[in-house]
């Protein structure tokens, strides 16, 4: 599955056309997040080590540029989006116990849980404020609905976490929620502010909405099967903390009453070794495949939303992410 | 120090001026949490039994009137405010590993810190879309910005946490951002949507910060002195996080090198015979006085804030209010 070559390849397109516009939102994001006091500052540049792959940037700029011309708003809804989802990163590693992200200490490793809480939040208020300087409320309003959103996926999965019959569909409802919303916004606030029509906002929307749930089933599947290495992120969180994800999912419907009862025993252990065998009942069975073919299918869905959009580059590079959302190994 | 008629009296004459607006932020705020979703809305109810003094909301309220009208728009931003208010709190029982808030069990007591931190974040961004839904950005910004000093306010808390050597105006500085700031913000949103100039505006906001900082002497001083009973919560958590407040900040000022010591290992052994000591030593010393003094002085710089208010009822019961932030138990 992996394919770095294409990978590279993508980014370097989505560098020569929209990487001007990409420079301006890192310095945006880095102007915004500077602070006179030095613990805040200490904190605010310790973030920005956590670069990724501004996923979110990117698709409010490419929408944008599909939909019509890239306008000063969209460098700082790119900014705002990124913003967010920092915000959401520093508060998902507290909830994950998580120790590196991007190859970095995480806030909570590096100090402590009570300054990963108060940094999210100085995130997702910094990133109101700024959204606060464009002209109408439409993009406050739109923000605000999104993340209120990503909260209720956030805290659904806290709350099915050790469910272990949680269904395939209670799964996309999750994570519809918890990832492919911010991906639905960065569509329609791209398009939107590039003088798109309702239906095409909509439709655009509905690609972010769908690329971001094949992105979440591909994630999933890696930290099941990636190396942390490779990933930059500590893996295999979601197994000690009994979060059911779609591989699981289907090994677990695909599993006869025996292999269920050892299934299950091996998630309630969480130990290395029950999570070595677990990957290796994965590995054996159909269900990497089949959660992968899933993903696909929504990376066709997404490419299906795209079919109101006159023929471009960017067009091109917005179907080309979907195949880099399900076949990336990072 | 404890006048609990006066403060009834002053509740019911709040309640004769505003009380059905009053009335309507609370059904604002009842109906924005409510949520389809089992799980959600269980979380939503439990925070709604965290009724309050609703500060902020008399706040907007008072000050709108004391200003010109209350208006449509002040139902918003009173709702708005209190809901910014219950997240800091519900984030802050994780700080502070509280586990009683307004007698009835803490997010993170009831379920777990996780869960806190999401359902803050859900309040925050349900905050801010409603904010979203008034007519221009400027609610937005001035919200998203205060917000954002809270945030720095509370940051700087856990910074200094341990510090033995904090002064007067690092605390002073601290408790600017994460108390005053929002009341601040609610003196100048209840002037400016009420039609007030930018003078009177600026001067209903610096009413505002002035009580914020009385009340949260006032608020410090219970910690150490109050009881749980009557305040309803967790008290003496600033001692077990060796968070230096003013009473303490004046004793550690007064005590010769010997006492300095002895005060310094009690703060640092943090248990029980230790606080009981502590509270004797503050107890014969003027430290409590002293700190109850500076936030009189606080408390007469509001009343000088309201100068450039016509005389009116909601003028006297603001000046009120700054003998209630210094006078009450609870």
């Amino acid at each position: 599955m992996k394919q770095p070559a294409t990978a590279h390849h993508l980014l370097s397109r989505i560098e020569d056309l929209i990487g001007p516009h990409l420079l301006r939102v890192e310095e945006q994001f880095d102007e915004e997040l500077s602070h006179p006091e030095p613990f805040v500052k200490d904190l605010l540049s310790h973030i920005s080590r956590f670069r990724g792959k501004r996923l979110r940037p990117i698709l409010v700029l490419l929408t944008a540029r599909a939909a019509g011309d890239i306008r000063p708003e969209h460098t700082i809804l790119a900014a705002v989006t990124e913003m967010i989802h920092t915000a959401t990163l520093v508060h998902d590693d507290i909830l994950d116990e998580a120790e590196i992200r991007r190859h970095v200490a995480t806030i909570n490793n590096r100090w402590n849980n009570e300054t990963s809480v108060l940094l999210g939040d100085y995130l997702f208020t910094h990133a109101f404020h700024l959204a606060a300087s464009l002209d109408t409320t439409l993009a406050c309003r739109l923000i605000g609905a999104s993340t209120n959103r990503v909260c209720v996926g956030e805290l659904m999965q806290i709350h099915e976490r050790g469910n272990l019959a949680l269904s395939e569909e209670q799964y996309l409802k999750i994570i519809d929620g918890k990832t492919a919303e911010l991906c639905a916004l960065c569509g329609e606030l791209g398009a939107h502010y590039a003088g798109a029509d309702e239906g095409l906002s909509q439709s655009l929307r509905e690609y972010g909405r769908s690329l971001g749930i094949a992105f979440q089933i591909a994630d999933d599947v890696l930290d099941v099967t990636g190396n942390e290495e490779e990933t930059g992120k500590t893996l295999g969180s979601d197994f000690v903390k009994q979060k059911l994800t779609l591989p699981i999912i289907r090994l677990l419907e695909s599993a006869d009453e025996t292999q269920r009862e050892q299934i299950i025993t091996w998630i309630e252990q969480g130990d290395q070794d029950s999570r070595r065998r677990l990957q290796e009942e994965l590995r054996s069975s159909h269900s990497i495949e089949e959660a992968h073919q899933r993903a696909q299918e929504y990376a066709q869905q997404a490419r299906l939303s795209l079919s109101g959009l006159m023929e471009s580059p960017a067009r091109r590079l917005l179907e080309d992410l979907t195949d880099f959302a399900v076949q990336r190994s990072f």
